[in-house]
């Protein structure tokens, strides 16, 4: 293998020193060799509430320069069994919202393509749509894991398809997933309407509300999930508010009775077998975040997502 | 019913649009067909600590915004069942407690005569003296129903009779509690003197600690509420300082050691067929809460307060 | 006149209390009898930098509690001279440029048709588009007055017509603007290229750069505004970044090198009888304005605006 | 002399370091052979808009670890001329605006009748009322500097005589002040009527608004007031809205179009050879102020206090 | 006994009143009769991530001012068993490691050898190994009881030896800390290399993680802590980083996966019986704590520290 | 010429896209056909005050991204007339001044070495030691133009000779500076000694004072500054708190009486014509500048240094 990626070694060099991507990866777009690549997506036009993902991936690459390599929880150094790198932004259109779901189902899939499992930084939640385009392009229908308060699943926003309320049902009716796979975790707030989140059930999904999982606890939460994708590839989507704003305060619209770092990190790692072929973590707004402890979680959310797809490739 | 009063419907009006009131509910001042009132008292002159909660009203309806209309943990969409409007605020005098105390108790009494229950938005914890004054003209001594960290039973400061510490002294001292059946919830802190809660038992409360809770459950705290009030006719009173500092840092005397809004959600959960017929929360200061969560939390237990009346309302 | 709007008093009512309207005027949406009247557009999509303007109605509302109602440098109460109300927000459509303009359209040509003023809250600088083609099809071309740092006379971004920086490109070629007696008023910060503001003056209109104006001083670019414009009817728009961001941190893209507030009150002083037919004021974003000082500069300036009318009709 | 206060030397302790007094002075409070003394009044109770005051003293003693012991400016080393001390806060009740200008007047007497020259930290603008009466007893009326935005002098808000828009209403009322040789600098906003300043100038007060002051300059401005009082003993008051929103964010009450930092310090400059006998700064509030810049502005306007009692013990 | 000091009490004197000192105990460098020494030690010069633990002492002694004086989870008040007091900070040298490593060593040897027990507040976690050079020169090598999130044992880094991720290591190749008693407890985060926190071990350590805590509960952690040091004299630092950032955001190196306020407390509880000789509470960084949550949760550890002497010396 | 550097055009990848390198420059390490390398020096171990510093070159190159290439006060596009890259950040050691400094003069070295000029971007003063030593090898004593508020020309503090106030004392003893030709420019604040500014001049510097320069204007300072350094190679150095904190709050130790934005690009515009073979900018701390226009102004006057380098290489 031609290239060695690694992060930069915090023993050596300080911390804050250096240029932000992720981890001091090496700043990369030529992908050969590649095995997992982080890339931002700055969008954050579809937003109906809090403005502001579009800092999402500079916060995120900010607080994960503190990040050790060797995943404890994951128990991998993960850069000692594949090359990662930070590929930087993708030059989205802001106000765009159609344009630029072009822009990332191409971006994505030339991601996909050159072998390597894209790890997409939102931005707001509608560019999951985007990705998920080009995962379906890629691999077909995938197994849909989605993190989140909310189900993203109502059809339409004052009179428009796309909003970062709606990705998932269009993703559903475009083919993109396979719902009988597919699994919706941590759902929480109140509704538009009284029939719970029939919604996403209608459509196909399972879904593990916020107050179910507080009763039957992390392990069976895991366990439910592994169940539902039974082995198939999959899609991992976390929304950043599927986390308490206590422990999360940084996003656009925040929901209460969420998930404390631990039960973030343990359900993570009880999911860790999970084989994803495209990841992302969306909703990081840094402008609510003062003391970042917010953009520092997603940070190591997208360090669990690097060892899972590294546990694969040590295998 | 002549009136129909409802939310401003998200999906069809983005939810930073608009002018801030509760929920975007009608501001009505005619409370003609009122079921329930929100009303702002932007009083924070009785602050021993860290002044600021008369911005709290404001704070608590910017971000009410983004509630949606059907309750799940109540299972009602509360507007589907009665009237809520919010009056704006009360014209209180900073500066003056005592003039104040008239003007509230004035205010709240207009309420209570006009069949509307009174959902009060504090202001510091000191209003509720003037709010009891006006629910005991009306209904004679109710249960009284205490979420805090503080006990606010302590005669006086600095010589005073009344500031945000003392209000239930003085509550109890007029008749105005029926102690027989009240209850003060998630008490904890240091204190002046070495005997406990023993002033508050004294007085003839029942004290849950924060302790206690935290070693007996959410669901037993709340039998102990539903058993000592008693199907008594009830006024539930909160302090968001009740939560924890890391789930509600904005609020002027914070202690350590609280609950999540998981734990404070279940908690009114349980008690969710109280009888209440005056709410009020308090306390919440913005300056102190930069993410704006604690005035979320604030705008989502109202929501629950609603939804106990429109039970009520709706069977 | 059946209506008589007004500002609550401030010495009966405490600022802080009540319902946020701009000044707590009226909130009405009939405009029967109104002479003026304050609307906001929150919406800010065609942001190229760091969004958030969406707040800024809002943000100026609360600040305008403070403003007392005798306007000393316009030497008016205009108050005492015509009517002024508070319309809300219009209810745009966030991610969706294109049918927000056509909203804002309608909305201000209503306010027109009414015989009213419609004074504009902001909101990206790309709402003026709206407004513009609403003010031509009711008055014919405006003289147009701006106060900016940037000229918005760039015709595209990323390849697309519209965002917050071609506005008045657009505005141009589609005849709105009478370009004769138009002027841009305090451009600087660096270019794209060397020209310096010649596409704005290949456009027709007049450049008062920054630091021209530092040299001139106040008196005369009023003066070169007033000869400009030459008595005929106008549309005004405040971008808040033509002030310097030591006075005017809460905005999305400042430029240093620009004015103080004192500076900028004494030149709407000196443009006091313009005969302005529609205003607008831009670009304030909360996050960014953390001691509130931006929006309470905001709420003077349209404090102002509502002067100018006032003069109009006093007259 | 038996006692010798000093600063602590910043070239041996840094400036961080230690319990903070202002300017880390002795905390003193036996005032034998004390010449000034720092004293807080940290006292909100009558604020009419932002509260938060009550946190001023610890601000400015914060910031005041930053300044070096020799006053270019006013040419001295004031440390070295004599005595000052900082006696910490004074016991006010918060909530009881009445009750607390008895404690003002109490300990500012205590102070005059030690010799030493009261130098209070606000606090809002209403503790001024209880220092003066203190001083009036001492020295008889005294002439009357006021450095503001507001001149304070309405006779009531809210159907109430004292809160912090009143004070000098009261004073002149009661004959602490020598009118004739009394005079208001800087005022400036909106009015509640149409008649300027005539209130002001019918108690007796010569007004300099900001708008003449920028106007005629600093210069003859200094000269206004030294001509005003004539070489009368003086009282001198500054309430930090004086300066501009962008050099002191950090109050309860911004107006725009104030002064900047150089301005305000050449015009204390000017006036040094005043003979006071008492100072305040009032209405620093540290939660508006998040970089701290109007605190350091506020310590040294008093480091310029010092010097001009030093200078006269010097002469 | 001559000196009797007890903190300043807040049913007489505000807690926003007065210089700040600990819990506004007396400001005293005589340690005759004292028990117990606040001091400082603002030094933050060896820190490898976000600066500012130099303000941590200040920032405790501010929210100190608001805890009342009995102790419930101790079931004592302190003050009444013993003198406590504040003796400011020591002149450290910022940017100069080991000269300050010399300075908090003597400094600290002389509040042990005048019979006090030190109770330092950081600070960086560096200034430990000045402490317990101190602490071993006094009592011998003292069992070591150390909260954190990280195990501060790495040998150097940027081959250095002395940041504050070292200080263990060398305290141990020193001789200061009696090993076989001593315990690391807290631990997590990801790490440099894959063998765990098997760097302590080998240095004789027993480590309790932060993944095993969660299982086995705060209960048999205190056992498993009170087992280890098996009733030796112990020194117990406190690294605030223990906390989960959601409870302590104010810190330089945050660890997700941690404690909330009531755990830290009741685990506190639990080892009560330690005979601790010396304490520290280290890493607040205020500029990190927007709502002083963590400052203020700091100060009452340090409470609990105070209770813990208290304990021994009423016993 | 091989290589062709350019920023990232913001008219087709939105401004917040990327990694943030200065101005989005290519990140280039070999200097091979390079004129101009911005270069991070992330150390702030030698501060005296509040710390951060070492996140000031992260600041200025994310606020950097909003500035457009032709610079208008100079007149040029720096960029089509020379290679400038951004190097990324020296591996300092934080803690240890004296190393860092070899690491600096080393890296500092090299860059004048490969023919580019460096242009630094601070950290705390104590930096532009390790500069000057790297520049006098290089180029011998050459004129030192130095824009700031205080001299930083004290011998030692705290009994050693190197922190961020004594650099300039040690560059004149080492010889490093051509003191004939050099000169201070904005000295304020109070002083430790009465004999003002003699230090410096005793050091042989020509001094300016904040409040000279404020007399006599921005362009007599200009020509003073020009005549002193008379044509030779200088040395150019900018602390951000030259800048009145109004414009730059973001830094360790304010000074009032500052200058405007617009009066420091003023007289940076003034000496465009200095031959400047090395530069920095230090002290920007972002936890200091909520709205960032700090790192704004900081970046905006990086962009003048850039274009004082190219109208040297365009001649």
């Amino acid at each position: 293998m031609k290239n060695d990626y690694r992060p930069v070694d915090a023993l050596a060099s300080p911390r804050f020193c250096g240029i932000k991507t992720f981890m001091r990866l090496p700043y990369v777009t030529d992908l050969t060799d590649v095995d997992a690549a982080i890339v931002g997506i700055p969008f954050d036009t579809a937003t109906t509430y809090r403005t502001g993902a579009r800092f999402g991936p500079a916060a995120i690459r900010d607080m994960s320069a503190t990040i050790r390599p060797f995943n404890i929880d994951m128990n991998i150094n993960s850069f000692e069994h594949m090359n990662v790198v930070d590929m930087g932004d993708m030059n989205i259109i802001p106000g765009y919202i159609e344009d630029t779901y072009k822009i990332i189902e191409d971006q994505c899939f030339k991601v996909l393509e050159a072998g390597a499992v894209p790890i997409c930084l939102g931005g707001d939640h509608s560019v999951t749509l985007g990705e998920l385009r080009a995962a379906a392009k890629k691999h077909g229908p995938l197994a849909f894991v989605h993190f989140d308060s909310h189900t993203d699943t109502v059809s339409s926003y004052f009179g428009k398809d796309y909003c970062h309320g709606t990705p998932f049902y269009h993703a559903i009716k475009e083919g993109l997933i396979d719902t009988k796979h597919s699994i919706q975790v941590g759902m929480r707030g109140n509704l538009y309407e009284p029939n719970g989140f029939q919604d996403s059930e209608d459509l196909g999904l399972e879904v593990i509300t916020a107050k179910e999982m507080h009763k039957i606890g992390i392990e069976a939460t895991a366990e439910r999930i592994m169940k539902r994708v039974d082995g198939k590839k999959a899609f991992l989507t976390f929304d950043i508010d599927f986390v308490d704003p206590a422990y999360a305060p940084g996003t656009g619209t925040i929901e209460i009775g969420g998930f404390s770092s631990y039960e973030t990190m343990e359900l993570l790692c009880g999911v860790k077998d999970l084989d994803v072929k495209a990841f992302d973590l969306v909703e990081v707004a840094p402008m609510y975040d003062p003391a970042q402890i917010t953009a520092f979680l997603a940070a190591n959310i997208v360090h669990d997502f690097i060892a899972m797809v590294a546990r694969k490739r040590a295998d």
